[in-house]
């Protein structure tokens, strides 16, 4: 593999949109570590990489670059095969974060954040994962540094797809079906009807009071928090210099978005680029209908779990005690979307679209028949969303990227409900999104 | 990704040993066609394939080309952290077949042979699937190329892993656990008591029986057969390509053996290259002590399959009724080894060994917390051989390659029975091996 296209630096977007950083921070409410917002005692390292409007690249430290040249270069091909079966002139790239073990680009920010807490003299992380994807790459994180692990998984996405607690387990870390008996969190939310579904934002908040049960224990967060979006931002600066060698450059690029990191992971780099080189280049953030926090959701304060212990946000939400129709995508179930992803759409540098279930999975099924790689039900949602804008635009030569975050070697069962009919109506009414969004009023 | 790298040809290692070829061939007692032994009604394409000692190197087809650049070049990597671990000087390299849909080798062949088929005017292809990789590429190719498939799944894998019925049926595959009570073959071996175990031989046997119901389907195999050697043999093509960029040469070379085809594909071209240069390199074909034909079986003349309707085949076998000890790895529980790689192992080509189950799974959980991949428990056998090697010479300076054929995402069950100290005794008695080959007496 060719080593020489893996990036040594992640790319620091603040320190191009200072204003939109402060923006975001100054609206915070709950301000708890010198006037910034911050998750419960993270490691200042940590605290920095999201605060930092100084930097516009950091530098990876050696130890997490010699685990991201395990699976480092990722693919970026050209998906030539799609491309005929649609009969069109726009050249349809994509880059693949699912070849490695855990399966997703969560573990970009999973081996950065355990080698960070480690370093920091902790011992055990604890956190809340969707569709597990998160759960997976943090168990293996913590398995390589050295560092228990313990996991709150929506119940939902775990009956979905058990593989994923055998995954985390292998690697030593412990399981639990959210909302558990473990915490009050958990049984707050069981005694409001959330039994055998679950939401991201429970499951978090089940994860960060059962840290306080532990001296050593800390709480690791998986998409949304800015030093998360850096540690994505090495799938957009790699792509850069895969593009680099093809001479191309995007006119549109797509990913799905759940917090949104990645989303962030490709497209800061590549905006950062094509605002430097007056490119013109489009990025769409592609959310599922039954969580469309950017389409149609406000832009507000609000908190990122469900205990409330976290400092509120200014984003784009539903509300935190939305309650998404449980689609297969289980990492689009968030209710919000990162603070400073939402100031860059607030802000029109980005655009968003949403995409029903059926239509994401035929799109990720049509995807792994023409390219041979079967993609996470997250991914096809942006699969889908370009496929709609190529059938749209059929003549046009143009050249765009899409972000495949993840496989999805577990999720046979989303695409066997697709073909069998089975999926969920997955679209929300009026009345439920303005009960949720009620809260605000 | 670098398409240089992917070769365009296949290595014909018949053209170098047309004595072995003629020697495993005479031998064979019942020649269907034209005096050579050859599975009911293949293309004359691959029957060529399996019969060519003119050709030195064969052409690949662009259509099939087409498909291997979706995943190929496959990753060729330098174990560095293993190596770390081991505190050794040994460079150890690993090829890794895992990444594609299919999750292993097999699918070199499975596209190679649904195409050549296709050509031919076959409308269905039927199969016999041991661990189910065999069966997931060709399910996989046969979507690709517009052809019926039926697949007879070896039931104690079925029971280990489900997720590959699901992953066969979403590419509209119709799978049965064998021994099935669909064909008469299944309804002897379940009477004879294989029921809820089964065997390789039995489920091919199924897969044979099967096919002669439908006047436009063909039985179509997974490994064995030369030319399924020959298709696999782009492994070792494309690794001799990573090689030269690398400057390096390998002292040894260990790959798991089952019937053979993923330890030919990368032995052949390097053995080839390593004639042609006056190298010295060691091939390790490595099998399971639950079925050592290689180390414990004879060189006589056996049948392929349970049914006996296939040619017989001079070969190193226990037997085709030889009920191996259900380890996890099916794809290595077959009884009988190729032809051509038995005569070159007869000859002093290739050597072999054996590496018990719980040796073998350690190696891999090992590897995966060293390198990020998590192995096929088949691949597994590979990376134990080649630690106990490099644990007895820890002080040379050498440098080797393990082919790891397939993922284990869907073997955890394999690495948590021997996590939890739950792995069966998997040592064949004296007995139960002198019973099974008393039919040579």
């Amino acid at each position: 593999m060719d080593n020489n296209l893996v990036p040594k630096k992640w790319c620091n977007l603040l320190k191009d949109f200072p204003s939109l950083y402060n923006e975001s921070i100054h609206e915070n409410k709950d301000l708890n570590l010198n006037g910034v917002g911050a998750l419960p005692r993270q490691p200042l390292s940590l605290l920095r990489q999201s605060h930092n409007t100084d930097d516009a690249d950091i530098l990876i430290p050696q130890e997490i670059l010699d685990q991201y040249l395990l699976y480092r270069p990722t693919p970026f091909r050209r998906a030539v095969q799609l491309e005929n079966h649609l009969n069109t002139k726009t050249k349809i790239f994509y880059k693949y974060e699912g070849a490695n073990i855990s399966g997703s680009h969560k573990l970009n920010s999973a081996l950065a954040q355990a080698f960070y807490y480690k370093k920091a003299g902790y011992k055990h992380l604890v956190t809340g994962t969707g569709a597990g994807q998160w759960g997976s790459a943090l168990a293996y994180a913590c398995k390589v540094f050295g560092l228990k692990c313990t996991i709150f998984m929506v119940d939902v996405s775990l009956n979905q797809k058990p593989q994923r607690r055998d995954l985390m387990e292998l690697y030593g870390a412990t399981v639990y079906s959210s909302p558990s008996t473990e915490t009050k969190v958990g049984l707050d939310a069981i005694k409001k009807g959330y039994k055998n579904t679950g939401t991201l934002a429970i499951a978090t908040g089940e994860a960060i009071i059962f840290t306080k049960n532990f001296s050593d224990a800390q709480f690791a967060v998986g998409s949304g928090e800015n030093n998360v979006l850096l540690h994505q931002t090495i799938i957009g600066n790699e792509v850069l210099n895969q593009l680099e060698e093809l001479d191309i450059f995007p006119d549109r690029v797509y990913a799905c978005v759940g917090a949104g990191s990645n989303f962030a992971g490709i497209a800061f780099p590549i905006l950062r680029y094509s605002k430097s080189h007056n490119k013109n280049c489009k990025f769409i953030a592609v959310e599922p209908i039954a969580c469309p926090k950017l389409t149609r959701g406000i832009y507000t304060t609000d908190i990122n779990d469900f205990s409330g212990t976290t400092p509120l946000s200014k984003m784009y939400t539903l509300g935190s005690k939305y309650n998404s129709p449980p689609i297969h995508a289980g990492g689009l179930r968030y209710h919000g979307t990162s603070s400073f992803l939402s100031a860059l759409y607030h802000t029109g540098f980005i655009t968003a679209t949403s995409i029903s279930e059926e239509e994401s999975l035929s799109a990720g099924l049509l995807f792994s028949q023409k390219e041979g790689i079967l993609p996470a039900p997250e991914s096809s949602y942006a699969i889908a969303a370009a496929i709609r804008d190529i059938h749209d635009n059929s003549k046009l030569d143009e050249s765009i990227i899409i972000n495949i975050s993840g496989h999805g070697l577990y999720d046979m069962l989303s695409y066997q409900d697709y073909l069998l009919d089975r999926l969920i109506d997955d679209e929300p009414d009026e009345e439920m999104i303005k009960n949720s969004l009620s809260e605000f009023n």
